[in-house]
């Protein structure tokens, strides 16, 4: 097809096409003609799967190349891929090596060796729960870590199962890093409001239980 | 204390205490001259609370006075002051009604019903799930409804249940609210730091299972 069409079964201008192909994140196509080139059905693909990088991952084009780069490298095993594409999701925090921080990032390694989890991968996820421990801490809940962690490693676990797994079925190695993406970046949204349902329907519960009591006395 | 006192022990500039002030935030000091008024320890407690509910639950300043109204309201039992700040805290999503909609939304009642769960107090939460169900089908994820869907929920209650008892366990009414503004914001950046690691520790552990059947083979 040539690039007008390739825009309209994409749903992506043609700028735009023009840009990824610039940047080399989109493989040039056939060249046909001295101004025109053919594009296939690998080229929808891969369009697809910029734009789930790009628009619902929020991934700079750079780093958008580094992921397509793993998935065009045969030799790099599925859960190495999952790697490189977890790893391109997290916004690092920097890190702020005070006492505050220390204690926080020991409370999370000692979580971590507690359960088995090697701690290797998962860097900028570390710092960023380390980053939440320490604001928790200067608002006064210092404890979380301790009361409060646990649970919340035993609920991700869950759900996180269920990601992987959602993950690797979903079919080709370009298909398996946009579920990745895309389940990973509204999966956030979905477990935000769904911990809200559960807060709403736990506190009424409680409520009735509360009502229960009233008229027993 | 004077205003400027107020001001150094809360870290809160006196030009924002005074706006508070006028807004009716903050209740008024105890006169001691034309142009002074003297602030208690109450008052403090307020400018935290109220720090909490601007600066980590992003909260308008006139959501802020209806939380605050519900703190200042003894006869408001603990459960439904719970369920006025968690409902203040949830940004609604704009309902659109199409056929795709509806079906989302058929499959988060449904999921509520299986459960148990009273929709009415997650009115929000639940068109924000229903929005995220709607763009993961436009992206070609239909299933997850059904399949992700119920681990999320499991995971959720497990996490949900810790919340709710230490907020209910902080103390005070004022520190009740402001345990929940901050966990339960900070706890969802906790929470999508800790599903990461859990993806990057579950992809490890798949990792190394393959290594080894393929050393076995």
């Amino acid at each position: 097809m040539r690039i007008s069409e390739l825009s309209e079964r994409s749903g992506i201008a043609v700028a735009t096409i023009k840009y990824y192909l610039r940047e080399g994140l989109l493989p040039a196509g056939e060249r046909t003609g001295p101004n025109q080139a053919s594009y296939g059905e690998e080229h929808l693909r891969r369009l697809r799967l910029i734009r789930a990088l790009i628009e619902v991952g929020g991934l700079p084009v750079a780093t958008v190349g580094d992921v397509l780069a793993a998935v065009d490298t045969p030799d790099l095993s599925m859960f190495s891929l999952l790697g490189v594409v977890q790893h391109s999701m997290t916004t690092p925090v920097p890190a702020a090596p005070d006492d505050e921080w220390e204690r926080a990032s020991a409370t999370v390694h000692a979580e971590l060796a507690r359960r088995g989890w090697n701690p290797k991968p998962s860097r900028p996820a570390i710092d960023t729960l380390t980053a939440v421990l320490v604001r928790l801490a200067q608002l006064g809940y210092r404890d979380w870590g301790t009361t409060a962690l646990p649970s919340y490693f035993d609920g991700a676990r869950v759900i996180a199962a269920t990601d992987v797994e959602a993950a690797l079925t979903a079919g080709s190695r370009e298909e398996i890093v946009d579920a990745v993406v895309v389940l990973t970046v509204l999966g956030d949204t979905a477990l935000s409001a769904i911990r809200r349902m559960a807060q709403a329907q736990i506190t009424l519960e409680g409520l009735e239980a509360d009502n229960t009591t009233r008229t027993d006395n």
